[in-house]
């Protein structure tokens, strides 16, 4: 990048103007049921077969196959019947809707929400507020009120964040040693993914998931299984409502969605409602401070600006949030993954 | 990729899905003309500064210029007065509109028409057709009626296909030595970048521009200076109207937009014309014939798809296309960049 070649001849700028065509084509090839085909029928398929399974054209099917070949999300066999294609291993393992560790849900997330969103990225940009109005007509004043505008829409958004948790959570909590603490809330724990790795991974630990009564309502019927007795729920608005005391309260990607004044204000109600001793969770992407990355958290932070009120921030800025509230002991762990750990001690 | 270390965490997913926000960052900093502000300025300039002047958000701009030094399109300092961003080279060169090789044009095409009709490429894998009535709700029966569905749309397609040819143009059409070549014909040569390329490349050529009035008359107006001698215009549909003798028939993206029945009834109505001795010089991005690349082309071959009737193509494809139509001698040369090119003789 910034070598003589690319100074010739851009490819850095081509590979970038490419970008959403590659999302799409892997978005595609998830929603169609491509590789959730390919996992269950057990051997290579023909474009032909494909298409035939799924029910789409054979000119837009085979094109689909090749691109996700040059992806590396297919292989490719030419034999004498024609060509055949099967998943690659990280296909298998990410792309499908069964593997416990698929991120089908994040992608059809990000396919049909955020990838709208962003086609106003210049009118956010202009005037620094999320693009719900322009993308979906929906009003953009309480952006939850819009994430959440009907039952599907909260069960794609928790599945989509569930997906998350499944590749992310366990290096966040285990980035610091949580089994001191047994009273857990997980504040806008949503699908409870991150609620599972923890009382998973500290078995002693009881997790209460607190959100809004509409989405404990899907995570019960939807995620957590009702003998899963180290769970609980609590319906409520964090803002609005009481928050009950605990030894510790996690908070992942809950302040990103707010500005400064709105995570100072939840950041003091939970000190006060901390337990002498317990701490606060902090489970965000963290930016770089000397402003030079990394590149996904810069693009999350956009993203929070199309979809949000809020921001990324760097561990400084959540540092001094926290110490403002009271917090005190502040730790920082970046995990080398998406999301990272802050610990704050009351 | 596909190394265990991809398969405990996917990273290569993750980029994936993030495309589409690198392209819409990149292309929304054009838009807005942060590197065509940096240019001018001639030094560096703080977030605020940049927001002001350019009218948007400070918030907003903040995050897209802190993106773009992620994308290492843009330099920041961090100085007494805070940060101050600067151009990167590649920036200068390709994204500000000024550049004799600007990309400016092309990217907003990209960002603002295929941009929107890729949200529906599920629908076109399905359906095996293209998305202009749900992305824009234009009938799209005839592909070029509805990208050129007003003259500002015209002018932005013709103006984006010259950004191609600045850094594309010459490599082509110094695949082969085309000096014996004298009266060329450009059919669809549309803005005239490819055309110019070919004049300069060879001094003794004239190339007449072949393509619809209404392409022709803005290629006059806005492209070809009057006193271009070595120009001259056709106006003309190829498919209906007489295409005129000439020693060398340029066909530069054209086949790609149209079925394999189409492009064999334009390649022997050149044919015909075609004076004995003379040829036919294709210039397509080819596809592997082992359909494992190139991604570029691949993702070119869907957005034929999403837009048009046509498809990329292998080179023995189009090379069984030129010899149905009663060419010979053909040969084949890549250029390693995204065009390449194919010649046949008469």
């Amino acid at each position: 990048m910034g070598s003589t070649g690319d100074l010739d001849y851009p490819q850095i700028i081509l590979q970038y103007s490419s970008g959403f065509l590659v999302s799409k084509v892997m978005f595609t090839a998830c929603e169609l049921g491509v590789f959730d085909l390919l996992l269950e029928s057990g051997e290579p398929l023909s474009s032909g077969a494909i298409a035939a399974h799924l029910g789409t054209s054979s000119t837009g099917m085979e094109r689909l196959l090749d691109a996700c070949v040059g992806l590396k999300l297919l292989a490719v066999e030419l034999t004498e019947e024609g060509a055949l294609y099967r998943n690659t291993d990280i296909s298998n393992i990410y792309l499908t809707k069964s593997s416990p560790k698929s991120q089908y849900h994040i992608m059809m997330y990000y396919s049909n929400t955020v990838y709208l969103c962003w086609h106003y990225l210049a009118d956010a940009v202009r005037e620094g507020r999320n693009q719900y109005e322009r993308a979906f007509g929906i009003s953009s004043k309480d952006p939850f009120g819009a994430m959440y505008r009907s039952e599907e829409e909260v069960l794609k958004f928790m599945a989509g964040q569930n997906s998350v948790w499944r590749i992310c959570g366990r290096d966040v909590l285990a980035a610091f040693d949580l089994s001191p603490f047994t009273q857990i809330y997980d504040l806008g724990g949503g699908g409870g993914a991150l609620a599972q790795e923890c009382v998973s991974l500290y078995p002693n630990s009881t997790v209460t998931i607190y959100d809004l009564p509409k989405v404990v309502q899907v995570a019960k019927e939807q995620f957590i299984p009702p003998d899963e007795r180290q769970i609980a729920f609590h319906e409520g608005d964090f803002f609005n409502d009481s928050i009950p005391e605990a030894d510790l309260y996690i908070l992942s990607k809950i302040l990103h969605d707010w500005d400064d004044d709105k995570c100072r204000q939840l950041l003091e109600k939970v000190h006060k409602a901390c337990k002498p001793g317990g701490g606060v969770l902090l489970v965000e992407s963290l930016l770089n401070e000397d402003r030079s990355g990394p590149l996904e958290t810069q693009l999350y932070s956009m993203n929070m600006l199309v979809q949000t009120e809020g921001k990324e921030r760097t561990a400084s800025e959540y540092s001094r949030l926290l110490e403002a509230a009271g917090f005190r002991e502040i730790q920082v762990k970046r995990t080398g993954k998406l999301y990272d750990a802050v610990l704050g001690r009351k």
